[in-house]
């Protein structure tokens, strides 16, 4: 069975190291120095892996059943769910006035990616939870604020997000939910929802559940939608439980991973609602949740793959089978272990430089997250929205390319599900598709961010590369090995920008044929970012005469790995991306 | 549930227009006129839609069962396999005096695209069966292959093949199956065996395994290696069934995939075996068998990309999500089918490239077998000998990655099993494992294939692709589209050749560490070569004023697209080979 260490040594690097947040300007960070964050993190850590981790491949093999009505998680989850609640995981970055801690989203993000790793189909029914808190706490009125976001942020209740329809999943224009206003102010909900992740389940006394659906006089498309609060169980006004609400589970689906995850049919036959936020804007209200919702599916797209690698280098540092070629490095054994070969090598490389550099990818969104929602800083806010769709898309596509690549070290073995890398990769391969598909993330991208408010954050973006390139222009130690590389890709990059406005103009399908291009491109020029900035942090670090150099030594070679390896893909995305529209639609839809 | 629909207008192109297999000087193949494969593919096509294909998902869902000792398949794979057998589809290319129909190596490799699309799993116990009658045949004494073949042909009995431990995978030196020579001449056998396909099952009446093991006298590593003959139930002289012999299986393995195929732990406990080829040369009978099963392992992965292809183009022009970005395409309609939007045709661009190059290279590499086989042609042997690692790593990888891009365009749907598309993706994944993973596949490339004959090979192929843009030099129809993107790419692969040369000599893990890069390079320069060639001949059969020039207009509009988004790949991975085995190889094996 699989294990999993908490990277503790390598989230307090990038938090101190390159982000420095006990230095920004945002109230309640000064507080946050190395010794405060290290304990949040070993404590997390231990409930990983003494609680979380063991229960990963139970989840998957037992899986959720819906028994008279009733969903059942696997065995163990109750337990595990009252160590979350007890420990006041899900409340970190809550405001204290709703029972929460106040820390900063990036500490929660930080902690969410030791839980998300250990455990990712377990850690939904706490995430989707906090995914409604934030929903309730951004559009709520005070009363529903009071009602439900302190039993919320204890976990004594959980929280759901209800918007796709059998006939309408990216395009919720289409969704036919109704709601019918009733005297007393609340709505009558009626219709289907599907894909409903966390939907039913025994682990809380109570479920939020928060649902799209259309009220009269708003209108078609999108335009018509609003958001509603729609308790499983209603709530009295002293805060007891009252009336069964009429929403049911209509059928658990079989998936191909998340399996200790119930989604589920949910069947809304009258259920009495709350509107909350504005009549009929409720895309809206869904839309300023998506930045943090989506850099949680990133997240679980490289945490996935952080579990799955810390699998292969155990198996690779264990299996004998061949000898390196160079000469034996166990000559006393029947053979080498298979990391001495070169292309075990490189696949761990591989795996290694994607997942640090996707850490701190993440981590500084969440840092842009905290400076827009805690400082008001706009131009944050501007940022962390363009770089949303990059986060979401190019960590979980590569997030699942790199637990593929963890199982294939296993060979045979890796096939097998005993040895628990299939659901590494099972588990992972969602996070390409929910909360938007990559291909909607590529089409946000290039078809809205890019133009958003006159294509200032990409231009911020690459003032900002060019600035950090300029600043660290006489740094002859990392000039060739990671700021010329960065050079060239945010090079690659802008000229992908350039084709997108020159061509894009006269036909939108020559920006549109090379979005998911665009988005991996971009993704790159973000990881090759953030190397050379842990290469800045580690040599400095390594110069103040560290305690720990082979640490700080490690991080540079696998910086210099990606920057040599791996951020050279700009150019193949340019040349594909200048390749423009004609090769992509010539053909008739009749004749594929 | 998915849908298949053999491909057999494609198949024909590639088998006609392309290899031209009718005027190949070949004995027999005279007569494989356009008619007569056509009927066979259409049959085979048959078969594949209305037996195999409606079983594929209740073999992934049933799985195989063992109880008492005995593997029961999954239901309707009985009658399935009476089918297979009274098509005499398995002794299509085995010789007549076996009771085969002796017809081309290639023209089998077409069917069995055809039955492993349908159901891969399912196909396994003949495929298996196949491989062990080539092993028989090429090395068997004329009493064995009496004994054996005839049964094996007709699929009465089925076969295996036994080869890793739980200690030695790649690593088959390693091995410790024992086999004691008795004063019979026959061997007892025992051992314990893993990951064998087909293992046992209730679909024949014997089955007959194929066991490398360890006899006496021929020392340690790979050179102390036999192969022997171990039949389930022993045969009388007069041909029918003696006593049970001393095999049976420890356990079936829970997978991720190929769930109908039964995947054994084997235990020989004394178990008679007959030596089969010469003692102790038992590696050097499996590597004769190693081009075609690795052919036809390449094979299963774009067969199932194909498959799965098929579903996502249904889905892609059924599903209504959105608007063409350019102007509704279903302005009646509620919403447009998503085949409109460019990032959907990018993905279905992909997978319908790779697939068809994929299978020109796949029957290609077939064509060469039987030129080797049947012509005694040495250059063509050396060259199937060279391209047969990348047929099997290369289509492998992209097939894979093809059925993750299918499964994508379900979007949620894909990841619900009911829909199938996740099958598609985790019964492809073990080709990328079994038959040599393909990290060994860009081992035997770079590390042995390259250099074999003094380079003659690789030195072959190059004067090939410079031989065939000389003759087509002035298609300037062709030339900007095809010709100078293949001889680009040609010219990275030779590059990087050349780098392997110089600087492998010094460190051979400077080869090595570009052997996958090298291995994939290698695979996009004959996808290229093959569009190019597929280009010639549909612009040919264009310009004969053919029946179908839609057909031929769409096969050169998807080879446009290939060699303009997916070929430029090269230079990525000469880029990353010519970095060299330093940041590769930087770390120690405890700094990961």
């Amino acid at each position: 069975m699989p294990s999993y260490t908490a990277p503790t040594r390598d989230i307090q690097f990038v938090l101190h190291d390159v982000l420095d947040i006990a230095a920004a300007k945002i109230s309640g960070h000064a507080d946050l120095d190395r010794d405060f964050t290290a304990a949040i993190l070993e404590e997390a850590g231990k409930v990983a892996s003494e609680v979380l981790a063991p229960l990963n491949a139970v989840g998957d093999t037992m899986g959720c059943r819906l028994e008279n009505g009733v969903v059942h998680t696997p065995t163990g989850f109750d337990r595990a769910f009252a160590a979350m609640r007890d420990g006041g995981w899900n409340g970190l970055d809550i405001p204290e006035e709703f029972g929460g801690q106040g820390l900063p989203y990036v500490l929660g993000t930080a902690v969410g990616e030791i839980f998300v790793s250990a455990n990712m189909a377990f850690n939904m029914y706490q995430g989707l939870t906090h995914g409604a808190v934030s929903a309730i706490l951004a559009h709520g009125t005070e009363e529903q604020k009071a009602t439900y976001v302190p039993k919320m942020t204890s976990l004594e209740w959980t929280g759901t997000m209800n918007l796709t329809e059998p006939h309408a999943g990216t395009d919720l224009g289409m969704l036919r939910t109704k709601a019918e206003p009733r005297n007393d102010g609340s709505y009558a909900i009626t219709g289907q929802k599907i894909f409903i992740s966390a939907g039913d389940h025994d682990l809380a006394e109570n479920i939020i559940h928060l649902v799209l659906a259309r009220a009269p006089g708003g209108g078609e498309g999108t335009r018509g939608i609003s958001l509603f609060i729609v308790p499983k169980f209603l709530v009295n006004t002293d805060g007891s439980l009252g009336a069964r609400n009429a929403v049911s589970v209509g059928k658990i689906e079989e998936k191909m991973g998340i399996h200790g995850n119930a989604t589920c049919v949910m069947d809304y036959d009258g259920a009495t609602g709350f509107l909350t936020g504005e009549l009929h804007k409720g895309m809206r209200a869904m839309f300023t949740m998506m930045n943090e919702a989506r850099l949680g599916v990133g997240l679980q797209g490289y945490a996935q793959a952080e579990a799955a690698y810390q699998n292969a280098v155990i198996y690779a540092r264990d299996r004998l089978q061949g000898r390196d070629v160079t000469g034996p490095k166990n000559p006393d054994g029947p053979a080498d272990p298979i990391i001495v070969h070169p292309d075990i090598r490189r696949s761990l490389m591989d795996q290694k430089s994607f997942v640090e550099g996707a850490r701190a990818f993440t981590l500084w969104g969440a840092h842009l997250i905290d400076r827009s929602h805690r400082a008001d800083d706009a131009a944050a806010e501007g940022l962390v929205s363009l770089l949303t769709p990059v986060i979401k898309g190019f960590l979980t596509d590569k997030g699942f390319d790199a637990t593929i690549a963890a199982q294939q070290v296993y060979g045979g073995h890796g096939y097998i599900e005993e040895w628990g890398m299939s659901q590494f990769a099972r588990d992972a391969r969602i996070a390409m598709i929910y909360e938007g598909a990559n291909g909607i993330q590529a089409l946000d991208l290039v078809g809205r961010k890019l133009a958003q408010d006159g294509g200032k954050h990409v231009l911020a973006f690459f003032e900002m590369v060019k600035t950090f390139l300029k600043e660290h222009d006489g740094d002859a130690a990392l000039k060739a090995d990671f700021l010329d590389p960065l050079k060239a890709a945010s090079k690659d990059l802008q000229a992908a920008a350039m084709y997108f406005m020159q061509k894009g103009m006269k036909n939108p399908n020559n920006a549109l044929a090379g979005s998911t291009d665009f988005l991996h491109m971009f993704g790159h020029v973000c990881l090759g970012l953030m190397w050379a900035r842990m290469a800045i942090a580690a040599q400095k670090a390594l110069d103040a005469d560290t305690t720990d150099p082979e640490f700080l030594k490690t991080k540079l070679a696998t910086g210099r790995y990606y920057m040599a390896r791996q951020l050279p893909a700009t150019a193949l995305h340019l040349k594909r991306i200048q390749s423009g529209a004609d090769t992509v639609m010539a053909l008739d839809a009749a004749a594929f």
